[in-house]
């Protein structure tokens, strides 16, 4: 008999299953922050919910608690105020193998039913945690909601269906039955358990805290590993509401609510590394930098690591059907957050001798120019542009974009605009810069932030080498083509697949390359520096558990 | 259109799906070495194929070769006199590096098809590489064909069929359209190509050379990437004759025979770590020491590395309800190929009170001498015995084994035993020793090779703490109890999934704790330190694949 809340999400679950085989267009939660969706008085309620928490204790009971924890600032200038229980580390893994003891004994269905129950409960909480989101990664409140809330959601679910999908085709048992000749056969009766690794740890980053940390805690926990949630010091709220749902949902479900910790740092502090090192700790998901990244995959030996780090984003700009389209969509793709997304675009790559467009040929100063029109005309009404923007999360995309100015022509300078809410938010208009393809040592490095190169090529034959090279050696998310020529469609494909970067090609509408659909883009591949995973295939869970069996003659 | 390989063993293919979904039996390629099965004249005629090879140059036609491999020596005293061709390290890496860039570019369907041909191709040379693995390892003929032919080739088979699952759920294409309300629906068209990591290195081993050695080289083929098989020194010629095999297929089908290539050395040459350290190696498969095997993951960090290890395997002997089926089982398993088997039984707990059985209760020493008795009347006759004993492999196993004897109380001393067909052959029977709970520093170890310890404990609870520490400390590929009582293997059972180990229960028929069927047992499980990846299962070929997508709107 399937655990209660494996029959209540049996449905959601094969129908995401059908999505991770298809990965045509589908969605578990819905985007739409409008009340027909979520309901009248859901914003008013999830900002009500956010606010009460501001200047408290946060309400999370978890065993070993020796202090606070505290330091979150809001980048819209919120005083946040918010303290967190500050484990003693022995003690929290103590409490937490002890979950893990129970929680592997589970079987699968309840791994699945009590994952998908958290993320439905944590969808009814998209608005606290789309104010949480705003006020800790600095993204303006759309787009909170939306990546923070549904498409982690979604996220989270993929992961779920992949794990559940792979568990699902092992068999719980089997009859082995071995001809001998004229004799009797050989009979036994084969049981195979599916069985965690161990204790899990997320490590989650300041911008994307949910959607960056939901595959990873969602793909563990759903192949019986207990989780222990680290967040950013400077991004800790969303995930704390995360653990509280996902320790409530334990809790009501008669489980150890200790299978989801929390365990909150301040800036600075070691532990981070300390938890990674520690023998209990079988798996690890991180998002943040390389050095971080890279340390852990060189250090965290006892477990298997799974790493998004930096990278660099490329555009490829051939030819275009309609210039302003395409410079409406970059525009957007170097605006959209202030740039602070792992999948935004750097490196625009021009020929030097301009493009053809369909108004006929643009030079590559006029180019640039009809980039940095369309980022002036995106971001030129301040009520406008900070709902895309948002704000710089810290002080350190804010040094990186003021240093990035100097490192060559200025396409587009940055601007400060005022926030009509929150004057105390630091809110920056893209940064466009002229480099030629000498500058090497610039442009291969990822200067996270909005922060774009318009690098000038002999020609799109140059564009995709150096595009290739950048990904193999430095790392990618993405990479973007625009052409109207179907050779250099087919070269920029091949460049992608040998480099192994997703590409996105003549994209002039409602999609944007840095956009990520759950249930169908992969995001990342695994294949290039960039990151050792993709979210979500079957190689970022069939590591997660391991298969043990027993046989005994029938 | 599939390729016409793919067409050819579609059939198979399916059909080998279907057994690893369900694990229950089922064999590609018969066992049995009659002639009724593999034909009149085949054993005659795979006997006068080896023949031709011996004291030649092996028919091997591979770039950059630059002088000549020899040096391995048959354990029946036969003189082999092969050599191989050496290969300039560089060279055969751009050759090999030419072929991965055509291999890559073929579809899944080409993958599997020319994976499935090769293997069948082998099937039909089973008896010419029974007889190189006979004379290479020492295993007795019989042994020899089906472990190193059919067994081998079934284990090959089931990696296709992982592999070929796993890369069938990627969809090639997907049309996405997401719903706008009143609007249009965005509509874009993805296109998700499998890629494989890059090349292969399969390290081989000197005991099961294509059983240990298949599994690696189809989960990588199978899944696009070129492998280099690095034998070892000890045991060439059954890879070299599957390389040989495998490079006409390819070549008969129009492609770059480099996809797969021998990479033979002499005993003691460096050259295994220069080769597992090159950047183009992103895959490694290992079978060996414990050793080189953590040389590997510590430090071939550019490669995904699957290792299988030495292990401390344990039997727990509780009670039993016939003590000579138990003894007679166990005895089997002790003698097979000289307990030269990575599956091999070493450590045996009873308790020092004795334990009951059906005949009434037996003390220690009575168990320790039906143990004796068993394996003295399994190799009483020297012409039968040989035929389970095989030789020892090397001049190691045999200084272990004499080192063995003054560990301990002897149970049973070893005995040479002449072997009537090849005088040369050092063929030696089991060492029982008796040991206590307090030698953990000799039992704790690996003693390859046909050292059994009989080792006296409190009770059959603490032979299974034992049991699980020395698992998890000390890994190992197989458990095995024997009692009549419930609780007893219910508690062996959770030992087991606890510990992460394949049990079995009460073996006293014609199955052997050491036999690993293909299709549906697990070897190794991953979950302990004996081996990092079972023997097959989805996470063995998920990591061996990437899926790059691009996108477009339609």
């Amino acid at each position: 008999m399937p655990h209660p809340l494996f029959e209540r999400h049996r449905e959601l679950l094969t129908r995401a299953v059908q999505a991770i085989r298809e990965r045509s267009y589908w969605s578990a939660f819905p985007e739409s922050a409008s009340p027909k969706v979520y309901g009248e008085g859901a914003a008013e309620a999830g900002k009500a919910a956010f606010d009460k928490l501001l200047g408290q204790r946060f309400p999370l009971t978890q065993p070993a608690t020796v202090g606070d924890v505290a330091g979150e600032r809001s980048p819209f200038g919120l005083a946040l105020g918010v303290t967190y229980p500050k484990p003693d580390i022995d003690g929290l893994f103590a409490a937490v193998g002890r979950a893990h003891d129970t929680w592997k004994k589970q079987d699968p269905e309840t791994w699945a039913g009590v994952c998908a129950e958290i993320l439905t409960r944590i969808n009814k909480a998209s608005f606290e945690i789309a104010n949480a989101v705003m006020h800790t990664s600095g993204q303006a409140f759309l787009m909170a909601f939306q990546a923070g809330g549904p498409h982690a959601q979604d996220r989270g679910l993929e992961a779920v269906a992949y794990a559940w999908d792979e568990i699902s085709r092992v068999p719980g048992k089997a009859h082995w039955e071995k001809p001998q000749g004229k004799n009797e056969p050989i009979r036994m009766e084969k049981r195979f358990r599916v069985v965690p690794r161990g204790i899990a740890l997320v490590i989650g980053c300041c911008t994307f805290p949910t959607w960056n940390g939901y595959p990873g805690l969602f793909a563990s926990l759903a192949t019986g590993n207990a989780v222990i949630v680290k967040p950013h010091p400077g991004a800790i709220l969303p995930l704390a509401i995360t653990v509280r749902i996902a320790r409530e949902v334990l809790a009501e479900a008669g489980l150890d609510p200790n299978v989801v910790t929390l365990f909150a740092h301040e800036a600075g502090s070691p532990v981070a590394q300390e938890l990674a090192l520690r023998p209990e700790v079988r798996i690890i998901d991180f998002t943040g930098s390389t050095a971080n990244g890279r340390w852990l995959e060189e250090h965290a030996r006892q477990a298997q690591v799974y790493t998004e780090k930096a990278g660099v984003n490329q555009i490829i700009l051939d030819s275009a059907a309609d210039m302003k389209a395409v410079a409406r969509n970059v525009a957007f793709s170097l605006a959209l957050y202030t740039g602070q997304m792992c999948t935004a675009p750097q490196n625009i790559y021009v020929p030097r001798g301009g493009i053809d467009t369909a108004e006929g040929h643009l030079s590559f100063d006029q180019v640039g120019e009809a980039l940095a029109d369309a980022v002036r005309k995106l971001t030129a009404d301040p009520a406008r542009a900070v709902e895309v923007l948002g704000a710089l999360q810290n002080e350190g995309v804010l040094r990186r974009l003021e240093a990035a100015r100097s490192l060559g022509t200025l396409i587009l300078d940055t601007q400060a605009v005022a926030h009509p809410a929150f004057p105390e938010a630091t809110v920056r208009t893209p940064l466009i810069v002229r480099l030629d393809t000498a500058d090497r040592a610039t442009y291969l490095n990822e200067w996270f932030g909005p922060i774009a190169f318009v690098i000038a090529t002999a020609d799109t034959a140059e564009s995709l080498a150096i595009a290739r090279d950048a990904v193999r050696g430095h790392g990618a998310l993405t990479l973007s083509v625009y052409s109207t020529r179907d050779d250099v469609i087919a070269r920029a494909v091949e460049v992608a697949e040998d480099a192994g970067v997703a590409l996105s090609i003549n994209l002039t509408g409602g999609v944007f390359v840095n956009q990520s659909a759950a249930f169908s883009d992969f995001h990342g591949t695994g294949a290039n520096p960039a990151a050792n995973a993709a979210l979500t295939d079957a190689a970022y869970v069939a590591s997660r558990f391991r298969v043990v069996q027993h046989r005994v003659h029938v």
